[in-house]
């Protein structure tokens, strides 16, 4: 969608589009052994089909893969080189999100600074970079194509709380998931840290007990009601709403082209509640 | 070293030469993971010191950053994507080496045509990458370059061999390793392969059995003997004699460049007995 900002034709795209799902899978792969998920996409991960080694060997070959994608991309308009800098850059970024990410699990206290920073790397930065890409292959210039970046990075930044907010007060015959799964399995969610960085100092052992003892005792309520005191589900609908703004703000300063079609996937986006 | 052929001042290789090495790094962190081998260069391996996780996640990013390197490397001279390319190539032919040797521990029977591809897959061609690499980067000929290539490939084949047979035939007290250590693990080396090959389809069995047997009861002079009335020894001999003097027919084939460093080297490689 990006590319197609500015041009009719997006065949020359495709191949850098595919590099991004490729890196996307890889990183995916990768990721299931590391959590030990059985399921991925309602279907058994490819760890638990063909085993670690496969796995591990397999991510490594669609990483690489990747770049060779982003090479016959930019073959053409000798943007190969300057594709790929842009990959490795949010690539390592990525590495560092899933490391920070397995390190909070470890952690009773990171702030929601920490957690929006440790989103942005592995979430939102491969919408940036991806958006980014598209643009620079259709022949935008710097400046607009950084535009696309910010775009697609406040976006994803605004989906993945939208993601923990669902999975806390999302309709579970809509989500297709149980609600307050994140409560029940323990997990540290955006909503969770904030709870955490809201309450006193005196008060965050208290809530550190309530959470651990919620996915003892298979029962919700206690943090539900902790919730509703600190106003949780308007801070964090708040501040979805804040991303999405700003991520707007950003497209519209691309004036040359018309934005209606990646301004109405960002609205479904950000409405959906599922 | 194919750098300095043609280049005096060999500071500009040096983000290319690292770019190798974090490859190299990389592919050893995540084959410890998948061989479960405690120990690598006598230390404890990083899996075993950072727990498996951190060693997928570190391979992952030092794969990233074997690609940011070469774009450094590449961007004085426009080659970054001509280097990209070559590493993407070599790279993959190396997970389906790895692969490939994965799945022979499974076989009874892997042909020593098949070991060779797997050996040059997995180890060769990083050899000729990297000679290559470093003649695109000094300005060298395509032509020069796939010579230096074909070079390295060759003497990396003839490397692999030579150290499969010190295993089997080198002398204990220079190699540092158990002599026959490849026998008493059931390992299927090359030699083992090249018997297996030259034995006729009758004697394959017993000599499977026998090879099983030797590791079960931790007693090799049976395959000694087979090995012996084979004339194993001499063939593999003469098999890394035939890939050295390949190898240096193709580095000959440079005329213009003053080979003698390399070419110390290579023979030193090939009388290692260590």
């Amino acid at each position: 969608m990006a590319y197609n900002l500015w041009k009719e034709d997006i065949a020359p795209a495709l191949p850098a589009a595919l590099a991004i799902e490729y890196f996307h899978n890889f990183s995916l792969m990768h990721d299931d052994i590391m959590d030990e998920a059985p399921l991925r996409r309602g279907k058994e991960s490819v760890h638990t089909l063909f085993g670690n080694n496969s796995a591990i060997l397999s991510g490594d070959a669609m990483l690489i893969q990747c770049f060779d994608l982003l090479l016959e991309a930019g073959r053409e308009n000798n943007l190969g080189a300057q594709l790929c800098a842009l990959m490795s850059k949010a690539a390592l970024e990525i590495c560092e999100g899933q490391q920070l990410d397995m390190d909070f699990e470890k952690l009773d206290s990171p702030t929601d600074i920490e957690y929006l920073e440790m989103i942005r790397q592995k979430t939102a930065c491969l919408l940036g970079a991806s958006m980014q890409m598209g643009a620079l292959l259709a022949g935008a210039t710097e400046s607009d194509a950084n535009l696309l970046y910010q775009f697609g990075e406040k976006m994803g930044l605004g989906f993945q709380i939208q993601d923990d907010y669902l999975d806390v007060f999302g309709d579970e015959k809509l989500t297709g998931k149980q609600k307050g799964g994140d409560i029940l399995r323990g997990k540290k969610n955006f909503l969770y840290v904030t709870a955490f960085s809201q309450l006193k100092a005196g008060e965050r052992e208290d809530f550190i007990e309530a959470y651990a003892m919620a996915s003892r005792n298979q029962d919700t309520t206690e943090i539900y009601s902790i919730y509703e005191k600190l106003k949780i589900q308007e801070y964090t609908l708040g501040l979805q709403s804040k991303y999405l703004n700003e991520a707007m703000a950003e497209l519209h300063k691309i004036d040359s082209v018309d934005v209606s079609q990646i301004t109405a996937l960002a609205e479904m986006l950000s409405l959906r509640n599922y």
